[in-house]
C-alpha cells in the first residue's frame, strides 16, 4: 500500500457504487488503497438512486460510500446526474427525449438523451441538484463538484418545437428586426430572407441551408447546453457547496468549451487518446490550461483499452503511465480513470479499468501504482511551480470550429476521398500543433478573447474571424509593442457572420500587411510548388493565395507555377517593432517550422528544449523551484540534452549534459545548484 | 427424358404457374420431364391468386396444376402463401405493415413486408391457410406443405404498437416485477431502470441501447415469427394434413432455427452459396441435419447465378452438379431449383434459373439431367444409408448471434476496418468450420440443447454462455465419462441474460478446468505471440486471456510477450477418462486443427478420410451399405486414398487404393467385397 | 476592351444583381465590357425582391438593371425565379414543401424545395410569371427568358398527398382498369396486384418495388416538372414574349430532356465537366444540338472551379478558353459562365467565377477576353454554319435511363464495388462515347423517336426497349434502303413496360438479324473471351449473349469457351442494301471502334479528320463557307493532317498539311482555295 496524502496532486477513479452490492465496498476501498488513489469520481448518473421515484429521495447509499472514503483517505468528486434522468421522469414527459434532425425521437434507455431546452427536465434537474446540495454542500470528503457528463451537441441537437420556438426568439433578441437578419446573412440571394422570425426553420441536416444559419443554430445549441449548466452551478452555490463546480467534457466533442465554462470553477476534462495519439491531449491541455486560473483536473481517461458493447484499442505497457502524468506535467492536478471495476452489464461492459469486473487488478495495476509513488515524491515540485510561458501562442477558436463545420471552405489535405471536408480541430491539432511540439515550440493554446500581453509570438492558422473577442483592435497596439503575429491561412476571411468581406479578401490583413492578395486558388485536386526565402521548394497546401508585396512587404516564399508564379505565398511586414508573417498557403511541417522559428527569432521564442521530436519537455517554475517535466509520447527511448544540472525526483538521480528517459518514461526534473 | 421415381430423393424447382397462360403448363411439364425432375413447389406467393377478393377464394387453378404435375410423375410441395398478402387486405388494414425501426412504414408491392404479430394479419392467413387445408389436404401428389417464405427478422424486425405491447407483456411474463428485470439486467447503471413495464421502449436502431434489452427484442422478434409459422402448422394438422410440413428459410437470416423449426415435421432450408464458398452451405447442412429426425429439404438453390434487378455471381461448369448433390450427401432427401422459368417481369426478373422465360433450357440443363440421372442409380444407397457420425461435434447457437449482435464483444478479425464488429456466425463458418473439415474432420453442428452422448468431442467456440440448453450442467457427467471439450475462446463468459459473471471472468471454466485467468486483453489493434506445445509459434485472435494453469492442468501454449508472457493461451485438463482443453484465443487454422486432432486422439475421433482438402468425403452408413458420398468443393481435382475397394455408383467402376475427383466432381461409393 | 456586337455568339455570365448594392452596377459593368462579354442572365431566385409581400410586386431595380446592360451592349435573359419562392409562400403552405421518399419534409432555406406539382404553388407561380410577362415583354434589351433553375427529380422526387393522388390519376388514365395494370406488369407474381387504383403506393426508396411501377413513378416526377415548366412558358407567350423561351437545365439530373424541352423554343444546357472529363460535356452537345432547331444555348459552366461552401476542382490554364468554344464548335450560340461575381454570403460562396467577391478579375480573366476576341473574328463563319452530319448518330434514351435506374440489369463494369449497379449515362459517355470521338468518328446523339432519314449507320447501345419512339417499326424500311443498324448488348430486350418479352429473349432482334440467342450469361464475377472476325482476342464486358447464326448470317466473334464456346457474340445479317450487326456483349474500346469502322465502310461513314484521339474536330458547313472548328480536350498537343488549306480565322495564318493545336488550344479553320 502507498502512502497518500489527501490532497492534489489527485490521482483517482470513477465509481460506481451504485452498481455492486454495498458490501462490495470495504474491497473496493482497500484496493484503491493499494494502489493509491485518492479520489473518486462518484454519482454521475445515478439519478434513479437517489430518487427512485418522483420526489422520493435516498441519499442513505451515497453519504455511506462517501464516509468510507474519506475515511480511508479517499476523497470524492460528487456529480450531478443530470446525464440520465430515471424513466419515470421521461416517461411523464416523453417531449423531454431529444428529436433529432431526421426526425426520431430519442428513447429512455441511453444516456444524453433528453434536450437541455426542455422545461419539465429543466424543472427536475433543478430538483435534484438543490437536493443533492442540502445533503451535501460542506461534506467532509467531498473535494468538488462535476455537473453532468459530457455534454455536448450530439450531431445538430435537438430540433423539438421548444428548441425551435428558443431559437426563434434568439434571432429576434440579436437582430430585432427579420430585416436586419436578411441583410446581415445575405438572405435576399435564392429569396431565402423572412417577413418573420417564424418562419425561420431549425436547420434540418438533409436541407441544403445557408451556413450563417447553421453555424448560428450549432451555437445556439452549444449555448443551450451551457445555460443548462450554468442554472446547476447557480443552484449548487445558492445551497452552499463552497468548492470547486466544473463538468466533465471533451473539447472535441463540439461543445463552445469557453462559454460552457464561463460559470465554472474548474475545467474538468476527459480524453481517451490512445498511445499513437498522445500529442492529440498534450494539444487540448496546453488549450484547457489556459481557460481558468485553478489548475484543471483531467476527470477521465483510460488506463489500457476503449470499449463498449465491443473491445478494442490496447494500449502498449508504459503508456498508463506516460498518459496519467501528461496533466500533472501541463498544468492539471487530477488524473482519473474511468473506471474503478469494470461493468457488469450494460453498453459499456467491454471498457478498460483498474480492476475487472470480477475484482482482479489488471495488468496496468503496477503503473497505477508506479505513478501514485511519483506523484508523492514530485509533490511539492509539482504544487510549487506552474508552467512557464514559452512567449509563444496559438490561437483555437470554439466559433471557428462551428463556422468550419457549417462552411468547410477547403477540403480536407490529402483525403483519400476527394471531396471530404476540412475538420479544423484535428488539421490543427494533427497537422499543425504536433509539428511544432516536436520541434519544441512550446505553445500555449489560447482562444481568440485571449489577452496577448504574455506572448510575443502569436500563430493564428485557419482563424477565419479576427474580429472575435475584438482581436483585430487589439493587434495594432500588440505588433507596435514588438508582437509578431503568424496569420493565415485562410484567417480574417469571414465576418463574425461567416460571411465574406467585399471590399477585399481579407478583413484587415491587406492595409495591416501592405500586401494585395492577387488571386485565390483551391488546393485541390492539385498543389502548387513554392521556393521559400531559405531555399527550400516545396508545395502548400488547403488554398493557395497569391500576394503581392507592397509597402516594404519581404515575400518569403513565391510561386513557381502558373498562373501565380512570382506572387508570394507568405510574406513579412515589420509593423513598429513587431511584424505580421503572413501566410497564404499552409507550408509542410518542415517549412512551417522554419518560419515559426525565424519568426520567434525576431522576438526571442525559441525552443525549450534540446531534444527528440518524441520528448514532451514541459518547463516549470515557481517562486521557490524550477525544472521540467518530461513524458516521452512515442513509446521508444528519447535524448535530452540538459543545461544545468538537476535531480530527477522520481529517482533521485542527479543528472546533467545528455540523458535519456526510456520508452514512455517520465521524468521529473528540479534544477539543481552547479 | 429420364424415367424417374416418384419418390426420395426429390430433385425439383420452384414453379410459379399463377404468372404464365395455363397453356404453357404442358410445355412446362415436358421440359421438367425431360430433365428428370420429380417435385415443383408451388403456390409461396399466389395469396391474391387464391383469393383475389376477401373471402371470395380460387383454388380451380390450383388443383388442375397439382393435378398435370402428378399426371405426369411430378410431386408437389404446397406453400402457404402468407408472405405476400393481397392489396385488398393491406388496404384495408394498413397498419399491418412492417414499422420499421427508423419510422418508415413497409409498403404493398414487396414481400415479408406485414407484421407477424398483427391481428388482422394473422386473422387473414388463418382463414387462407384453414380454405388450403380443406381444398388440398390428402391431395394426391402433394408430398409436403411449405409455410410461408424466407420468414425473418429483418435489421430490427417491427415497431408496431402490436409488437410493443406484446414485447412488454413478453417481458412482464419473465420477470414478474420491473425491480427483477431491473436487477437481472443491470440497468440500476445509467438510471435506466423502469417503474413499470409500460415505459419500456421498442429499443430502436438509433438509440444506444442496453444489450440485453436489445437481445431481448431479437428473440423477441424472432419467436414472433416462430409463433406465426405455429399457428400455420396447427391449422393444416387440424384440417387434415398428413404429410410433412416445414418453412423454407436459411439459418443465415437473423431468426432463432431450432425455435421455428420446433413445431415444423421437416427442416427446410434455402441456400444460394457460390462456387467460391461451397462450404458454407455445408456448415449450414450439417447444422440443419441434427434438428430433426426426417432427412431435411434443401428447397431453394441457385442454377447459375443470382439476380434481382442486377443479374450477378455466373458460378462456373461443374457447380450446379456438386451443388446439387449436397444435400444428398449431408443427410437432406430434397434439392430444389429456384426457379424453373425465370420471371419475366417484377423484382427478380434477372435470376438465374432452369428454363429461360422464353422457355429455353440454360446451359445448365446438361448438369439437372446428370444429377437426376445419377440419384436414380444411387437412389437404393441413398435411401438405405445415412450420414455416419464422426464422434465430433460443433457448437453453434442461434441465442449467441442474438448476444453477439446485441454486443459483439470482439472487433471482427482482420477486419479492413478497425472497428468492424464481430460476426459470430461467419467466423465459425469460414474460419474456424473450414479449417476442420478441410482437415477432414467431419463435426455435427449442433445446438447447446443437443444431447452430448452421441458425441466423443464437442468443441465450443465463441459459445458465451454454456447455461443454455442446460449445457453446464450436463458437461461434468459427460466429461467424466470419458468426453472431451474444447471450450472458448469466449466461451463462458456471459449468463443467460447476457451480463457478466462477477465472480470470476467465466461462470464455470475456471472451477472445472483449474485454471485462473490472471489477465485478459483485446486482440484490437495488435495480437500476442504464443509459442505453442508442438513449438509452433504464432499469433492468436480475437481476444488473450492469460492463464494460470492450477491443480495439474497443462499448458499448450505459452505467450512470449508482456504483459502475459508465462501465461497459458490454452491448457488441459484431465477430467475423469476426458478432459477440458481450454483455449484462451482463436488459434490461427492450423495450429487448430493440431489441436483438435491432439484432443481427438485421446477419443478416438480421427480424420474421415485421406484426401484433399478440397474434397467433401460423407461417410454414409446402413443396415444394409456402406460408403461415401464425395463432393469436390472448390472446382480442382481432388485425391481420396481409399481404405477398402468400392463400386462407384454413378459409373459403375470398381475403385481401390488412390483415385481422383474430378473439379466440381461428385462419387458415390459404395463399400464392396474386398 | 473589346468592341463586341451585341448579338451572337453570345458570351456572357449569371448576375446576381439583388446580391449587391445597387451603386456597384456601374463597375460591374465596365469590368463586363472590358472582358468583352455581351449577355447576362438576371433574375433566376430573385422572387422575394419581386414580390417582397403576397401581392406587392416591385420590378423597379430590374428594370433598371436591364437598362443598364442594354445601353452597355449587354443583353439580358431574364429568368423566372420560380426555383426559390419566398418565405411568406412557404411558410403559408408549408405543404407545398418537398415530402422526401424517407419521410422528411424540405424547409425554407434552399433552392428547389417545392413539389411541382402542388397547386398553391403552381397558383404563385403562375402570378409571378405573369406579372414578369407583363413587365418585360418586348422589354429592348431582353433576346430570352430562362424558366425556373435546374429543374430536375431529387433522388426519387416528391412523395406528398398530391403526388401520390396525381400518381393515382395517371395510371387510372393509362391502364384505366386496375386488371390490363396487373396483367401489364405481372402483378399477380407475389400477390402485388390492386384490386383499385387508390392501394398503388407511391413507391418509396426503402421498399423492394417492382421495377416497372418505380419507372413509371420515375416518368411522372419528371413529367410533373415539364408540366409546370410548360405552364409558365405558355403563360409567357400569353403575355407577349416572343423571344426563345427555355429552362436551363443539365441531361445528367434525371429529368427527361425530350419532354422537358417539348414546349421550348430553345434548349438551355448546364454543364460543370472539368479538365479531366470534357468529352462529357461534348456527348450531351452532341445530344442537346439534334433536339431543337435552334442554336442551343450553354447557360452555365465554370470558369475555373467549382464550390459550394467547399472550393474545389481547381482548372488548368486554358481550361477556360477550350471549354468556353465547345458550344460555339458544337452547334450552340451561347456559353455564360456561372457566376459574374462571386456570392458574398450564401450556400456557394467558395464558387469560382469571372470576378471575385471584391471585384478583382480572376487569373482567367485574360482567357475570357481572348475567348470573346476569337469569337468576333469568327463572328461570320460560326453564324454562317452549321455542324455538318458525318451519317452517324448513336441513341440515347432518357427513357432506358429509367428502366435502368428501377432495373440495372447487369453491374457496373469493373465496379471496384461487385454489386455497383449499372450506371446508363456513365456507361454511354464515358466507355462507349468517348472511344468514338476519340476515333474522329463524330456521331450525332439521338432521342430513339429522332427521324433516321439523316443517318446510314445508326449505333444503339444498352437500348433495352426499341418500341419507343416507333423505332422497331421505322427500321426494317431504313435497313432496306441501305441503312446500318448496329444493335446491343442489352437493345430490344424490354417491353415499353420494362417488362421481358417471352416469345425470345429479344423482341424483334432474333426474326430481324436471323440469330437464335442460346444463351446468355452475365458478365459477373468473370469475363468470357471472345476471337473478334480480325483475328483480335479479348474479353467482352457486361452481359454474354451466346448467338446461333442463321440464314446468311456472319459471325464477327466468336467464344473461345464454355459454355459458349463456338457461339457468336457479335454478328452481321446484310438486310436490303444495309444490315444489321448485333452486338451480344460489348467489345473493349478497340474492337468496338473497328467494328464500326467495319460497318461504316459499308455505307461511307468515316472518321471526319486525321486527328490525334485529344483533339476534337467539328466539321461546319453552311451556303458560303465550310471548315472546321478544332478544340484540345486533354491538355496536350494534338496534331491534325489537314485535307486542304485552311485559314486560321483566330490568328489569320493560313495553314495546311499537317499541323498542331496547343494544349487546350483552338483552332476556327475555314476552307479556303488551293
Amino acid at each position: 500500500m502507498i502512502q497518500r496524502t489527501m490532497a492534489a496532486p489527485w490521482l483517482g477513479a470513477a465509481y460506481y457504487p451504485e452498481d455492486w452490492p454495498e458490501e462490495l465496498q470495504p474491497e473496493d476501498i482497500r484496493l484503491m488503497q493499494e494502489m493509491g488513489l485518492n479520489v473518486m469520481r462518484v454519482g454521475e448518473f445515478a439519478w434513479s438512486r437517489m430518487e427512485p421515484r418522483e420526489g422520493e429521495y435516498d441519499f442513505g447509499w451515497l453519504h455511506r460510500v462517501v464516509e468510507r472514503l474519506h475515511a480511508a483517505g479517499i476523497a470524492t468528486v460528487l456529480c450531478t446526474p443530470s446525464a440520465t434522468p430515471p424513466a419515470w421522469l421521461t416517461a411523464k414527459h416523453p417531449d423531454m427525449l431529444v428529436l433529432r434532425s431526421d426526425g426520431q425521437r430519442q428513447q429512455h434507455g441511453a444516456r444524453r438523451h433528453c434536450c437541455s431546452n426542455n422545461p419539465a427536465y429543466r424543472e427536475a434537474t433543478a430538483r435534484i441538484v438543490k437536493q443533492l446540495a442540502r445533503e451535501f454542500a460542506g461534506k467532509p470528503g467531498v473535494i468538488g463538484w462535476q455537473l453532468d457528463n459530457e455534454i455536448h451537441r450530439q450531431e445538430r441537437g435537438c430540433f423539438c418545437p421548444v428548441c425551435e420556438a428558443k431559437f426563434r426568439a434568439r434571432l429576434q433578441a440579436r437582430f430585432e428586426t427579420v430585416e436586419e437578419m436578411n441583410r446581415t446573412w445575405g438572405l435576399g440571394l435564392w429569396s431565402m430572407d423572412y417577413t418573420s422570425f417564424d418562419e425561420v426553420p431549425a436547420p434540418r441536416a438533409h436541407v441544403f441551408h445557408h451556413p450563417s444559419l447553421t453555424a448560428e443554430w450549432l451555437h445556439f445549441q452549444s449555448d443551450s447546453n451551457a445555460e443548462f449548466l450554468d442554472m446547476q452551478a447557480d443552484l449548487l452555490r445558492a445551497g452552499g457547496v463552497d468548492v470547486p463546480i466544473g463538468t466533465d467534457m471533451m473539447p472535441t466533442n463540439g461543445q463552445h468549451y469557453p462559454h460552457t465554462n464561463r460559470q465554472m470553477d474548474v475545467v474538468q476534462y476527459n480524453h481517451y487518446d490512445d498511445d499513437s495519439h498522445l500529442w492529440a491531449a498534450v494539444f487540448w491541455m496546453d488549450y484547457i490550461r489556459n481557460l481558468k486560473p485553478r489548475p484543471f483536473w483531467n476527470t477521465e481517461t483510460s488506463t489500457c483499452w476503449n470499449g463498449g458493447v465491443t473491445i478494442q484499442g490496447y494500449r502498449e505497457p508504459g503508456f498508463c503511465r506516460a498518459n496519467s502524468w501528461l496533466p500533472f506535467a501541463l498544468g492539471g492536478e487530477m488524473n482519473c480513470y474511468w473506471l474503478w471495476r469494470a461493468h457488469w452489464a450494460g453498453q459499456e461492459l467491454m471498457h478498460g479499468s483498474v480492476v475487472s469486473s470480477c475484482g482482479r487488478p489488471l495488468h496496468i495495476a503496477d503503473e497505477v501504482r508506479e505513478v501514485a509513488e511519483g506523484l508523492e515524491r514530485a509533490r511539492d515540485f509539482l504544487t510549487d511551480t506552474a508552467c512557464a510561458r514559452s512567449g509563444l501562442a496559438m490561437h483555437f477558436s470554439a466559433q471557428a470550429w462551428d463556422t468550419f463545420q457549417a462552411q468547410p471552405m477547403v477540403p480536407r489535405l490529402a483525403s483519400p476521398i476527394g471531396g471530404r471536408p476540412y475538420a479544423y480541430a484535428s488539421t490543427l491539432n494533427d497537422e499543425i500543433y504536433r509539428a511544432l511540439i516536436e520541434a519544441q515550440l512550446r505553445p500555449d493554446i489560447i482562444d481568440p478573447a485571449a489577452d496577448l500581453t504574455n506572448y510575443r509570438l502569436v500563430y493564428s492558422p485557419f482563424l477565419p474571424c479576427i474580429e472575435e473577442g475584438n482581436l483585430s483592435r487589439r493587434l495594432p497596439d500588440w505588433l507596435e509593442q514588438g508582437g509578431v503575429w503568424v496569420a493565415g491561412p485562410l484567417t480574417d476571411v469571414r465576418t463574425p457572420e461567416g460571411t465574406k468581406y467585399t471590399h477585399a479578401p481579407f478583413g484587415h490583413l491587406e492595409s495591416l500587411a501592405g500586401i494585395y492578395c492577387k488571386y485565390e486558388l483551391p488546393g485541390h485536386p492539385k498543389d502548387f510548388r513554392i521556393r521559400w526565402w531559405n531555399g527550400e521548394e516545396s508545395a502548400g497546401g488547403y488554398i493557395y493565395d497569391g500576394l503581392e508585396c507592397r509597402e516594404g512587404c519581404q515575400s518569403l516564399g513565391t510561386y513557381l507555377e502558373a498562373p501565380m508564379a512570382g506572387l508570394a505565398a507568405a510574406a513579412w511586414q515589420p509593423i513598429g517593432s513587431g511584424g505580421i508573417l503572413i501566410l497564404g498557403t499552409q507550408p509542410p511541417a518542415n517549412v512551417l517550422v522554419s518560419l515559426l522559428r525565424w519568426a520567434g527569432e525576431k522576438v526571442g521564442v525559441r525552443p525549450v528544449a534540446q531534444a527528440d521530436a518524441n520528448l514532451l519537455v514541459v518547463p516549470r517554475r515557481g517562486p521557490r523551484a524550477e525544472g521540467w517535466v518530461c513524458v516521452e509520447l512515442h513509446n521508444r527511448p528519447a535524448r535530452l540534452v540538459l543545461g544545468r544540472p538537476v535531480v530527477d525526483l522520481l529517482t533521485g538521480e542527479r543528472l546533467e549534459g545528455k540523458i535519456t528517459v526510456a520508452p514512455f518514461g517520465v521524468r521529473v526534473l528540479q534544477a539543481a545548484e552547479r
